[in-house]
């Protein structure tokens, strides 16, 4: 019989703080302490921190001291906190964000210091929002532009996603914050993202959908991929051998954890076998909240436990998925070195605006309409239900709750009313009811019921008396526009905007559009107005990004990151009719064959010598470059050399702007087909009036290489190649030839 | 017109990490910091940190990094997390806790380490669950049996509370997470404590009422005080200019903030001016859940911030709070040295067991009934509802969800089952039926509707047979018993127990009665009962505290904190029918005059002659000690200097037992009455069979002064004091003089 033993005269020893063991003593390396941890966890710790315990978050281990995991969208912003059973919001009054410029108006930066900016501001606010994983950013290639969720990607180029999202998860993730890069792979349309099954060619996987997950990977290090809803090769990706266990986590090296998108996982062995680390979904068995067990009927819970308990499977699978749970601990939560977190600062809004003046895209700006002359302009007419519509609310898991979003009516107003400029607003159209309106600020009733007839005559009559009439239109964030989980119906615009367009450029020369969009869409009266500027959607800062913009003080230097087609036919995919696929007589699956292979957006223009509206890269500026004396320091290279590349770029107007020297590479001989051109550098340089720079631009080995497919390895061959140096895609019009001497084989 | 300036070939410089600002740089004085922060902070911000967002949260400084601050209940676990602006639960899985043993039970071990261990177990899991705040722990002073919330309390005696809040405060606060000493003050019932105005004499208020929250600002340099709901010279406690302006701020040099209990401000200008620092609540305006303004209604929200823009005040008291708070947070949630947390880890359910081990007291042991001799008992039979009901739910704020709470009768089971002890169950008395049960536990239908007949009568027909008869009865948490808001409505226990322990100790001489409670309650039977144990709450390791104390695998060594009276006549707070006090004319203010001042407990013992049925201080042991040879190391002391005490302590029983050696000082001439005794020194010792050691205790200056309240002084005098040494209070048999040659004036 043992006795009580009383300390009262010895110092107590408190806890683990005396003798700190390994898994947390910071000393030791990230692997032995990983290994330590391990080895204390029981099977139930083992299994709860591969799988959700809420809607948006994991658990930790609470006896040996990790926290649980917090995860959250989105990309654009951290979405506002919901309760911890169900998809309602929690009602907090704590989680309102910055909501930062879409991606591809990031893409259209061509910055990626402007990508880096925005990965570390928005993980300061995950950060202070107590959030460990945002889940974001996401790469999927712009393969269709009625692609419901193109707004969230960086666009049609392997390259140019890359160069972004590097410096997107580096600046993220050095808050302590986990990137979860999405939707790995594959996940080019919304409409049946859960049946489709992707038939594609290894090339065009390796050349044209994988190269972005890779970069993120390899140079970015993430720390969390999001496997994808849809299959490849009848295997749905969030358990998915191939993409998986075989290239991302064998040929990749990927040491962080594949996170499954929210109910993307649908089998435990599969999920077990696959490579899936971490099952979150959007459902809990009927359940109601709080019931302790609601997650336990998940794949990677108790049957993944009942089946290790049976024998089925050893704890070899379950340990390296809990190694790589443990890592990504010590990489956030457990990680004492995590810097401060910040919400809504100066900072934020700051790069919300600076990354959105940076991407706005001028489209056209025929007999300089553009910047509005605001010494001389006394009344500006504004029309479309965009200026005024939130866009911050809506569009699927990206949806935020904002501390202030400035409308586009309301960005002009505060820059030029104070000069005396008075502006009107006309609704034009009649969009979606659905939405969220910035009522108060638009000063007029937008459940008037006007007809359309109506809307349009009120606008061109007073489009006819106003020294410019700016049009903010394009899509918005309802179903079936720029939304999630459905993808475009037409490439057209919506609402009967085309008609009101036509009928202002009637009324007035000095008509601008701004098209509010993700996507591309069919400008059918591009001809007849002078003026056309992409705006996407820009976030917080939204109106001072546009009225920044439009009154000249940021120049415009954003470039499309996707090829804009005149009709939806000039598009590969739907060209050789290959979208939405072909249900499978179940009509369970539906079999979508990526026919166009490797020659998506502007390889596809060069592939069908489509006449695209604007080309990939294309985007105009108020001042005027010359780009000139392209020169290579030498004209043969070896597998393991460089190339440099030297061009003269001269600003030859009349303010300070920005131009982006673009780089493609063709290679003139090769045993495989390729792609007439592909983007291999580029870079982005500020110059003030008369000032000219030499740029210089670097290539290595990877800029020559394709996949060969009948080996399955990257491979690079002798022969020719040609650089071809230009502003735009379609214009790369300096050219020089070299060659390389030997390949990598 | 400024143009767009690109930092393409900088390196960007990233937010607050290139030039760290004075209130982000943890190289500068904390002070420095906070003047730094507060220049840095608009109005709004000012505003929005000293009083509630949520439930239990208040806003920190988004936009400089300042995170929210999360309180939490309570004082003897992490109370669950409940919706953002509603009392229900949020409905986590994370959220369930270790329940330590109720505050009673840890003044009851007469351990200061056993206090540390439980402040920094506690704070653990508070850092665990992100909680930055325990809203704990309690000190009001035990003044009658019938306070409803004296369970969550350290007794009756300020020189013992003081001793065991110190380390309690020092060992949470080492957590980074702060503690709130509360109820601040003379919170000593419940019934009306929203309108009890106490009427109490400078000397009572000082030397009983506010002594260990002195000790917890001076010596445990706690961080946060909550005022109390009750008044104090007709002003509301939370902001009370004598209590916080004048007593804890300025005499006690506090530089901490002042928390109002939830609902416990009444006024905005009181609380501005009167030392208030942070106002929380329960109600929001009858605004629903999400609105952003529904604390915007608080005393110290809205109104104070339209009161300074008005004029009506200047920053300056504002900025005092503001300091504060800011302080508080670089205590807390900016303190980056914070350590880790844990939550439900086997070092907490150690200490909860080690606490509650000590805690025990074995009031009476004729026969020595106990330990339970497990060689010879082959059936046991355990009687009474709270062998299993689950007493960590109920009793207002400090009720907790645990992750486990082993029942007194399943820890009975698991000690002596496996030694082939058969063990009965009978429920004996019908309780509550608003409280939770161990139904599982019990293997037993607690809804069955027999007669309390019946159930005597079955009871005792099964206690004849029995070896032992073990009965768990007492109080629970339902209203009206040990529970926040209501006093008990009389000192005898309740549902008929008397009438059944009676029978039962008729029926079997070895009959055990374990008093579960936080209170002292009538015992009219406890002449015929062998023996006696109070049982306090126990928290998640109830079953096993007690089945090791029962079985004797522990030797008790608990002391009661408070003296336990036959008949509430014997409280001098009821002798004298001030309680509760006498309502005013206008039926909303009840004055209570503690009439009998300084004669609290066994001070009104010594000074009314009673005989209490147990004495403050007294505990059995299983063992027998011997304490003799008192000595002093001088007869004479200065006011500066100090005394030492020795005396012989021996273990003179078979078993190891502790011990707790107590000095109380007798002031033998003074100007002022004074209590007969006053405890003063205390030590816990623990002695092998036959060991004896001499123990040493202190005495300086404080330990022979009172409040001299025509001065508003603490003074000692010259003269002479008696120390009386020994193991409770009514019979500190060993005594020695000294004089005191100067006094502190």
């Amino acid at each position: 019989m043992k006795f009580l033993l009383l300390a009262t005269t010895l110092t107590l020893t408190l806890g683990a703080q005396a003798q700190r063991p390994v898994y947390l003593d910071e000393t030791k390396p990230v692997e032995q302490r990983v290994e330590d941890a391990l080895k204390r966890m029981t099977l139930d710790e083992k299994i709860a921190v591969i799988h959700a315990q809420s809607k948006f978050s994991s658990a930790g281990v609470k006896r040996l001291g990790f926290t649980d995991f917090w995860t959250d969208d989105g990309p654009h912003g951290v979405r506002p906190d919901v309760l911890w059973d169900e998809w309602e919001q929690a009602g907090q009054t704590n989680d309102s964000c910055v909501a930062f410029p879409a991606l591809t108006c990031l893409a259209a930066t061509w910055n990626p210091t402007m990508a880096r900016l925005y990965g570390h501001s928005l993980g300061e606010e995950a950060l202070y929002r107590g959030k460990d994983m945002i889940l974001g950013p996401g790469v999927n290639i712009y393969r269709t532009p009625l692609g419901g969720r193109n707004f969230e990607y960086m666009g049609e180029d392997p390259y140019l996603a890359g160069r972004m999202v590097v410096p997107y998860v580096q600046g993220l993730q050095a808050n302590g914050v986990a990137a979860c890069v999405k939707h790995y792979a594959l996940n080019n349309d919304e409409e049946y993202r859960h049946q489709v099954n992707v038939v594609v060619s290894d090339r065009a996987l390796h050349e044209i959908y994988l190269p972005a997950f890779k970069a993120a990977v390899i140079e970015g290090k993430v720390w969390g991929i999001m496997g994808a809803y849809n299959l490849y090769k009848d295997q749905h990706n969030c358990h998915n051998a191939i993409l998986l266990n075989q290239i991302l986590k064998r040929d990749w090296a990927f040491d962080g954890v594949v996170v499954s998108d929210w109910g993307g996982c649908h089998d435990t062995d599969q999920a077990v076998r696959n490579g899936l680390d971490m099952e979150f979904g959007t459902w809990t068995d009927g359940l109601t909240m709080g019931k302790t067990n609601a997650y336990s009927s998940y794949y990677l819970a108790d049957a993944y436990k009942r089946a290790i308990r049976e024998g089925r499977y050893t704890e070899r699978e379950l340990d390296d998925k809990v190694r790589r749970v443990l890592r990504l601990f010590y990489r956030t939560t457990m990680n004492r070195q995590r810097p401060i977190g910040f919400l809504c600062s100066e900072a934020h809004y700051d790069a919300a605006r600076k990354i959105g003046n940076e991407g706005i895209v001028l489209l056209k700006n025929r007999q300089n309409v553009l910047p509005i002359d605001t010494l001389t302009a006394r009344n500006i007419l504004v029309v479309g239900e965009n200026a005024v519509k939130m866009m911050t609310v809506g569009g699927g898991s990206s949806s935020l709750k904002v501390q202030r979003e400035l409308s586009p009516l309301d960005g002009l107003r505060a820059t030029l009313a104070p000069r005396g400029v008075n502006i009107v607003w006309e609704r034009g159209y009649v969009g979606d009811t659905n939405g969220s309106f910035n009522g108060v600020t638009s000063g007029q009733d937008l459940s008037e019921s006007r007809t359309p007839d109506r809307l349009v005559a009120d606008a061109v009559s007073k489009a006819r008396k106003a020294d410019y009439v700016v049009f903010f239109g394009g899509l918005n964030k309802s179903d079936y526009q720029d939304c999630e989980g459905h993808d475009r119906k037409e490439y057209g615009l919506p609402y009967g905007q085309d008609r009101l367009i036509e009928a202002l450029a009637k009324a007035n020369r000095n008509l601008i559009v701004v098209n509010i969009s993700g996507n591309a869409v069919a400008m059918p009266w591009a001809d007849r107005v002078n003026a056309i500027v992409q705006g996407w959607y820009l976030g917080s800062e939204t109106g001072h990004c546009l009225a920044d913009v439009l009154t000249g003080r940021v120049n415009p230097s954003g470039k499309l990151p996707f090829t804009w087609p005149r009709t939806l036919d000039d598009v590969p995919a739907h060209r050789l009719g290959t979208y939405p696929g072909t249900w499978r007589p179940d009509h369970k699956i539906i079999d979508e064959e990526y026919k166009e292979g490797l020659y998506v957006g502007y390889r596809g223009v060069d592939r069908y010598k489509t006449r695209p509206l604007f080309a990939f890269g294309h985007g105009l500026s108020y001042t005027s470059f010359r780009i000139s004396n392209l020169r290579v320091d030498k004209t043969t290279m070896t597998h393991d050399g460089k190339l440099t590349f030297t061009v003269n770029v001269a600003n030859t107007g009349k303010r300070e702007g920005a131009e982006v020297i673009q780089l493609y590479i063709s290679d003139l001989q090769s045993s495989l087909p390729r792609p007439v051109k592909e983007l291999k550098a580029f870079m982005k340089v500020s110059l003030r009036p008369g000032e000219s720079r030499d740029v210089t631009l670097t290539i290595d080995n990877a800029a020559l290489s394709f996949y060969d497919d009948s080996r399955g390895v990257w491979t690079s061959e002798p022969g020719d190649f040609e650089a071809l140096v230009g502003n735009t895609s379609d214009k790369p019009n300096l050219k020089v030839r070299f060659k390389l001497t030997d390949g990598l084989h």
